[in-house]
């Protein structure tokens, strides 16, 4: 069993992309630029926007933070992303969800241009994305395809089953891994709370993929010896062993399922580094005017 | 064994949507009105055009064909979808495919505003349809879907396998298929030229959609007994046997594989029959501006 490092994965993706950076601006051209809009004082969303500010520091971005209290109009949220789609000094840009309740989220990610929709949501992206055109994918279903790609993992014939149908991970990944491309060219199954045939399917996997945020839901028994699994969970579990007052917790039974893969992901340190690294992505081809 | 007739059931919806506009017009509002551009004199794309437009007839739409010789210039035809984005009294129209080389595909797919594009294709569609907000769904995936809903064929929890990947048929219908709706709600899986385990994945279908354009690829043997096979195939085989001198051929080895059926679709007479009732459907939401 080979245990896939997404934190190693993710630093090294960083450095490659700073070495770009260095040399963008080594030719005179200026650094890619980052914009984040955070509404209110959620931990997480807080935790998620610095983390993302840290990595375009690595990266050699620059970055900008702009902030709104919770009580934002959605008026006013639609101007703060009209400025920022006719500022040509933002090359990308985000803003991070969940949304207050008063605010339209769909309304929001539709208000952004396409063309620096480096979250990879707008119907554009997600459409080009679908019938194989350049687009800048969303985060985590990218951050899945580099890691098979850095380990060299096959796909192509190999039977991928995905569980869980959300907009984000399982639907847009369906869509990757079944493209003519690597990686791609797998026999791609979805997998959801109305199929009656989830461990069935699982023992045909080479390949599966947890995404649906129950904790511990893939057991050894639904695992075939030598299949890859990929842990998409991050589930917040009490635990009295953190400081935090909780642990991060992977839809996969780790402990049991591990010796029997040839591949695994672990949690925390599998494709949650990824997410941000995706994003990075993103924002160097955005700066690069490489897609749009 | 029950066949889907979908000749009779294009027609029925057909009957529905003129008495719709039948019930707009005598509220005073104009019918629905689709435009259709066509390029050149092949002879198929002649025929899908009048076919369209004899369609729009039965619904009580008003039709406009607007035709270019061959070697007209990818200028021209993007002028010519500039003045039907702008014309109000245009609802919906297409570009019937394919177009000669000289002209982007893609490029002219982009240009057509997506609150008129009702065949679908628009990226804006496409990313709108895979996640699951109201869009112009495109013909083919649209019309199994309403054949599966007149048949009241059960979907959820069912194991849907769909051969071929095409962004026209397989990876939309895969997404309508695992969606939270009726039909959907299924456990789907996408085979097609790079998959090793075709015969295996189809043993364990309880619906079958053959859509790889292989004159009789599906077997007997590859179904399970009280399967529904869906047949997208049309490819035109000789034969001694029609005046034309050819026989539209479905990917289902009809004979064999039916006896051993709860439902299949003829070919001809089955899912092509719905196509251009799609493009009567959304040119009917377009109409009433129901979607955009």
């Amino acid at each position: 069993m080979q245990l896939i490092d997404g934190k190693a994965v993710a630093e090294q993706v960083k450095q490659e992309i700073a070495a770009e950076v260095a040399q963008m601006t080594a030719q005179g051209k200026r650094a890619p630029h980052l914009a984040a809009i955070l509404v209110g004082h959620d931990g997480g969303s807080e935790t998620y926007v610095a983390n993302k500010i840290k990595a375009c520091a690595v990266c050699g971005f620059k970055s900008s933070l702009i902030r709104f209290e919770e009580t934002v109009s959605e008026a006013e949220l639609l101007a703060a992303i009209d400025r920022l789609n006719r500022d040509d000094e933002v090359d990308g840009f985000i803003v991070q969800l969940p949304l207050p309740k008063h605010i339209d989220e769909q309304k929001i990610v539709e208000a952004i241009d396409y063309r620096k929709d480096v979250d990879g949501f707008h119907p554009v992206n997600v459409g080009r994305a679908c019938i194989g055109l350049p687009s800048f994918l969303s985060a985590t279903p990218a951050g899945i395809l580099e890691l098979l790609r850095r380990y060299k993992i096959e796909t192509a014939g190999k039977h991928v089953v995905i569980i869980g149908r959300s907009n984000i991970v399982g639907k847009p990944l369906a869509n990757l891994l079944m493209r003519k491309d690597y990686p791609g060219n797998a026999t791609v199954t979805v997998v959801h709370s109305y199929s009656t045939d989830i461990k069935e399917q699982c023992l045909s996997a080479d390949i599966i993929v947890c995404a649906l945020g129950r904790p511990h839901f893939l057991k050894e028994d639904m695992v075939k010896p030598g299949a890859t699994v990929i842990d998409v969970g991050t589930t917040r579990v009490p635990s009295t062993q953190t400081k935090s007052g909780f642990k991060l917790t992977g839809d996969v039974d780790f402990d049991a399922v591990a010796p029997k893969c040839a591949y695994i992901t672990p949690v925390p340190g599998g494709v949650g580094p990824m997410t941000i690294v995706s994003l990075m992505k993103n924002t160097l081809l955005a700066g690069a005017k490489a897609i749009y």
